[in-house]
């Protein structure tokens, strides 16, 4: 019910784009977004916030109030699991897999004990032209570090003072 | 090879603690600490930071230098899924996944689109009475809520300026 | 067909809160309920108790006579395994598998060789304000100590006297 | 290396029984406990305690002060995933798995909503003969009938009075 | 098909029963028939013999012709796995898993090397007091003792005599 | 551990029948027993009883008395679940789920509702001829048929008589 | 789609046999093939052939040309993973992984390295009366052996000759 | 156990490769064998026959006697599942799941109702030039087509005559 | 909601063909491409390129200009898992799986440290006599060879120049 | 055997290393590699080029020359599954997964039909600075994009030209 309501909404907001005929890095060009931000935003896996709601009316002139009120909810975020099996995301997987422990020990050696946060996060899908002259693609995951808290009991806000285990 | 040289580090960590005769409720007294990170650092799940290093050879003096060592390396942080296996920790999960949606929702509400983060995170147990005079346990978790960024080009300080996709 | 009219009726409940404008904080305020109690209660995952119909009434005054008879039958408890996509609740089943061991030890320590319920058990959501000020979300598990019995055969009230093995 | 010390101790458990040439069935006799716990004990998956203590060093001179020391410590409770390829065992996975719903359902029936504790629990194995003069296996499961708990807040004790979300 | 068809059944027999107002332990009194037993015929995981017919039509008057006939067809038992994650199924799942070496090795001990049969084989749910006065779940599964046989080839009648390998 | 050591006992037996070399088939022959039995109890799979065991020390006198102790003891059955991967058998494994409803459904025409074993079960191995003068692998499977009992109270052996739910 | 439309054929086959009154093994002996084969061409998992169309229309007049049409489609073979539930087809199924080594060791000593083929392939299900009278469930499994080849690049008739690699 | 001897073998038919400093390419051109055959030999995935012997001794001299005695051995042949992690082994199998229907299709319309065999299978890796000039991998799937037989009672040799079920 | 929308098209496509009369084969003929690549165009599976449409046009003219727009647009490529049930499939993927490691070294000694593109390939299903003079399945891999790249920074074109970490 | 030598040959690798006090960052800076490219070198998962040997040697001299050979045999690449747990690995492929729809649609609109390479492939991980002034990690994955080719048979150089099916 749910996951069908939101299947709806997300094939009405892809018609959208395409009766507009504009392709995502043109939108994301018109809103100061990034090119995957505004593929997530039509797709349901990310929120509109009040600010953007203007530059995004004027660039999908055919979204409807309906439309923007459903892309200002926070949104569960999930995906089908056989994606993986789609060439295209299948290689992001494997580059994440075989070279995880290396990207996390060099955040460790430069950072320190912590990750990069998938929250505060920027993507974008760029092409630029290799040394052989050919198209690359290249993606880029931009994320705040995070520094793992050390948990000191007087840092801890939530901890009842009075009632020690 | 790393897998057993972690598991003979935790084994020689958790054998200094049953030799000093302490819970790590009295090892978090004595260290500020919460006991859960307590518990951590002595599996090797946290990393012990260079001013915690005095209070923690001084609660545990069975320490050895090698040992303070190992404890000070960001540690590859994993378990074994057959935990889940464990009534206690099973209950845990059960809880977690029984009522996930609805803490999404309460969160979504009350703070915005965001979660609650898992690494600037505090975690205690605790021992309460309840209304019946029957003891109960209490497991805070507290974390810092981390909203999602909106992702504008002008705040991505990676993306470079003039290549455009 | 079980699984769709159950998935109505959550719809349903759910209708009724959105048209009532309330949060889930405003309705667990006026009912006395946990904040995610009463989220449980409009997701079919908790029984509704005959004392609290008048408060859940008035409340939820959208709540028709099928939405309190349906709320008062024992549910069948359940989620979709996809759920752990979401980063809100991934988060807190990693905090759940990653400190499971170290919870459950200080169970051990602290009370002895038993589990902590999740069936005498709340659990509410709060926002705290962290030592620099940021919001911070706090998730109470409160669950009764249980211990384990030592099956003695003189306790076990179902044995039958007589027909030993 | 914690795996193969358990297994060691299981080992030398068993070795223990075996040298006394007593069944299970004869040691729950002389322990008064039942013939399950008395295997869970021996297969550290069950927690000794102080007073049965003596009643079991009488029935089983074999075992050592380290034996004793080791089944009084609360057990990590866990068990090969392949046990259930061994046909006595899938049997009653089976059997629990397609009658699951309808003891649900008489539960709730006869007793409200809540369910069968597997911690404040008895089990045993009896034989008996059937209505064809034939042996059959009679197993128990005796369990607390745990209901679930209303959440209301001013039951909550751990809920911090002051600090509203 | 095959799948919807048997849910509109198993819903059909489930309003028969729910506007008859009786319990399953009602209906297995009037019948002779175990409270699980009825259960099961009432969600086809159990066969209806013919001399039953007479019993059940008058507990539940509400059955058709056609309810009779279905439930007199051999059915395809099956359950939906996400069964387990209902709490009241789970706990006696883990039972089975944490106890079940435990319970092979009673009956080897007890019968020889053979299994409890889940075909010959009788469950009930019943409700009894505990010492400390509080109320109990009782499940008992009853099956007949399989013993394995030697396979000799004198008592292979289906063995082709003159046709040796 | 267990696991070793019953690897152990299979490879000692199998270097007892490879130092006779006799085949599976041979030794079937000699003792009565079908062949795939032989090749069980040889791999522990099976129990052997008191009365084969002559026949089985004269056709394998390389079998010392502790082989035939541990032969003699009721086994864990088990099995590597990567097995499935051997070309051999995952045949068996693709004929059994492809047919598997169309044999359910003819056991339930010719005989009832019910199963066919696979306790009191013989299984060989035999080698024909095809009607093209070829080589066919014949393997029987044949079990006794056990009949789903109708749960009626009064041929419950193991009910307590006077303690209704 | 596909899925829906194979569903709908299975299901018109099959009410065309429950009209005939016929069970498959009546079916089989008017057509001359194996009671097996023929409930596989009713559940579409088996190939009709052109010379067995006119005794199965004899024996099921009820089916339509359409319906033999589709029947003499090479099928898609498939099945539903869940059958493993149905405990008539796990006993086989745990009779194939229990015995499967010995099956393919005996295959080994007695014809070679290969395998009993699951395409040449034929399977029947028979009713015997044990030593004992009672009634037993006989499978056949009649397989023709294939011996792996030997890669020969001669023989190889696919190889380009002159463009070695 | 097994699986270790299995092992050991592997890695000295390894070395003996290496030392002979051959390629596989060379060892096939010497044999007659295709090259990935030879591999397989060398890898214990396929039998080594005895009119090969001497070729496979003169191209790797430093085979012993007792490495040609275990590879004349019907081998178990498996693989790690974790090989799908491979890059190179990812693609292939990729290409299977993908093109799976549309080859199946293929072999329907051109050949019947029937699969290739992967017993009776020849397998080769070249490297040719592409129309760009580059290199490109082809790689051989060269097996017999395997009709489907109809099972005709007339044509099944194993079945018993007078005992019809 | 997609996926049906896609089964639709893929449903459409194959009316087209059937009826067309044509075989994949003669399609392939009559447009140049291979067999497997024609099967795939038609499940939605690869990329009608413009200057096929007149070819592809004239040997389907039963394609709309809606089924060629839909073919011209980038699939989602995806499979259903269960499609390894089907036995043809089966024998492939084992293929692939038994014979994996081999072939990657084959590759690796022979062209170096890359793997076959599975992008820039190509496949065919052809049908060949073998030396017995039976029907041989021949599937043909071919794809480009492509060396890992060594990871030069003064080759990484996307890198920024000046920001070193 | 080949894992437990792997892991051998690792934990040298990384002795060397760290004995040599250098972090990625700076064996990067001597080698004119990327970070990750290193640290995928010292744990076998990329293969070492003659030309980089020298500058390697320099930068680590703690490398012996069999460390050196070992690391210029194409590896056979793999990883834990389990790495998927440590927190750092896995917001990574979080957002892959639930960025991966957006990014493989951008690719087809900027690119067209096809991938980004894994093979062809570069990868970085950098340290910026935010518009908030704190650290944030930047992780770069710089591919080749592939085209997918249209399988023309007139550029199939593997096709045997007159063998037709």
């Amino acid at each position: 019910m749910e996951e069908s309501s939101r299947a709806t909404a997300i094939r009405q907001l892809q018609d959208a784009k395409r009766s507009s005929g504009k392709s995502y890095n043109q939108i994301a060009e018109e809103t100061g977004l990034t090119n995957v931000y505004v593929a997530q935003l039509l797709r349901r896996q990310a929120h509109l916030k009040p600010e953007t709601v203007p530059k995004l009316r004027s660039a999908l002139p055919q979204l409807t109030d309906d439309h923007i009120q459903e892309m200002m909810r926070p949104p569960m975020r999930s995906y089908d699991p056989r994606l993986i099996q789609e060439p295209s995301i299948y290689r992001l997987n494997e580059a994440v897999m075989h070279f995880g422990e290396s990207i996390k020990e060099i955040i460790n050696e430069e950072f320190g004990d912590g990750i990069m946060s998938a929250i505060d996060f920027y993507c974008s899908v760029d092409k630029v032209k290799g040394v052989d002259g050919k198209d690359r693609v290249v993606i880029t995951f931009d994320g705040k570090y995070l520094p793992y808290t050390e948990q000191k009991v007087e840092h801890m806000a939530s901890r009842r003072p009075s009632q020690e285990s």
